[in-house]
């Protein structure tokens, strides 16, 4: 019995779609210029309708974003190194990394290449959701703690404004330059 | 005598092709979704052929990144209220209202959105540019100041990220809050 009472499994054929049309952009994207990629070529990759592609996302730039979007998605809770500062440091660290590559800085302007706003919010609350993490461990250490609003402000804002905007190379040193604006702050 | 000794005027044709093209693309914009404008359309409007188009832009993304770039370039230098902090409140407030507005939210996708990374850090030119004139003010005046780099990272890089990626409404508490911390910085 892997039918229920309405004879359709929720999200079932939904997910398959999304995964098949998902691995159709990213094989797309190893063989071709991304603006060389058109809704019909990856309409035949993932073996369905253009129509569906439509309708699911309206146009190629938010698929493109919502594809950026589940690649950006961490795949582990931030470490636990034992105190909020190791904790938001490594969790930073870590951070610079994936954005400030060549990969993750064409991920964030995919994301942004939506018409709409909220795959760049869903970015918003990914970084919350994870700083909510290192603060949640700092309060049962009855350690303090930083709000996470001014850790956006302070670090990860001038961190993804220069990667975005920016010609100069960035480093581990700039990193910690705006950590300890943050500690400071306090 | 118009015509220079190698029969041709230097940025003539060039300057009047990038005019005709920056206002067809603008005055399709004002019709058109912009995932539904072509460079076909764009060419026919202009009164030129898409492979010049092509071959001067790039492709279609490129071309809308310069023409939000043309939009987002200040008309004026920053207002001379007599001193440094003066100066660069009135700055950061207008560019504030223009940036937060969702014309200008549109602007800076579409300036992201482009391949390269050149009109993005022309963005960044310009904000040091504007900037630098309010800081040899200060100097002139004989006054402390701050370097563009410290005011990039504690106020623009704030606004511009909320901008992009928070669905919170912004206002003009929230920058003041910015150019506290900064002054505060010092």
């Amino acid at each position: 019995m892997t039918k229920n009472v309405t004879g359709l499994r929720p999200g079932g054929r939904s997910a398959r779609i999304q995964e098949a049309v998902h691995c159709a952009v990213l094989a797309l994207q190893q063989e071709l210029e991304q603006s060389q990629i058109t809704v019909p070529m990856i309409a035949m990759r993932a073996g369905v309708t253009p129509s569906t592609i439509y309708r699911r996302w309206g146009d190629i730039q938010q698929l493109f974003s919502d594809v950026a979007f589940s690649k950006l998605q961490p795949d582990s809770l931030p470490r636990d190194l034992g105190s909020f500062r190791e904790d938001l440091y490594a969790w930073v660290e870590q951070y610079y990394e994936e954005y400030s590559s060549s990969v993750g800085r064409a991920l964030l302007k995919d994301v942004l290449a939506a018409q709409d706003t909220q795959t760049a919010e869903r970015c918003y609350d990914l970084v919350s959701q994870q700083l909510d993490v290192i603060r949640e461990r700092a309060i049962q250490r009855n350690e303090n703690f930083i709000e996470n609003r001014l850790i956006i402000e302070i670090v990860v804002a001038p961190l993804i404004y220069m990667i975005l905007f920016s010609s100069q190379q960035l480093d581990l040193d700039f990193v910690h330059k705006l950590l300890i604006r943050l500690f400071e702050d306090q």
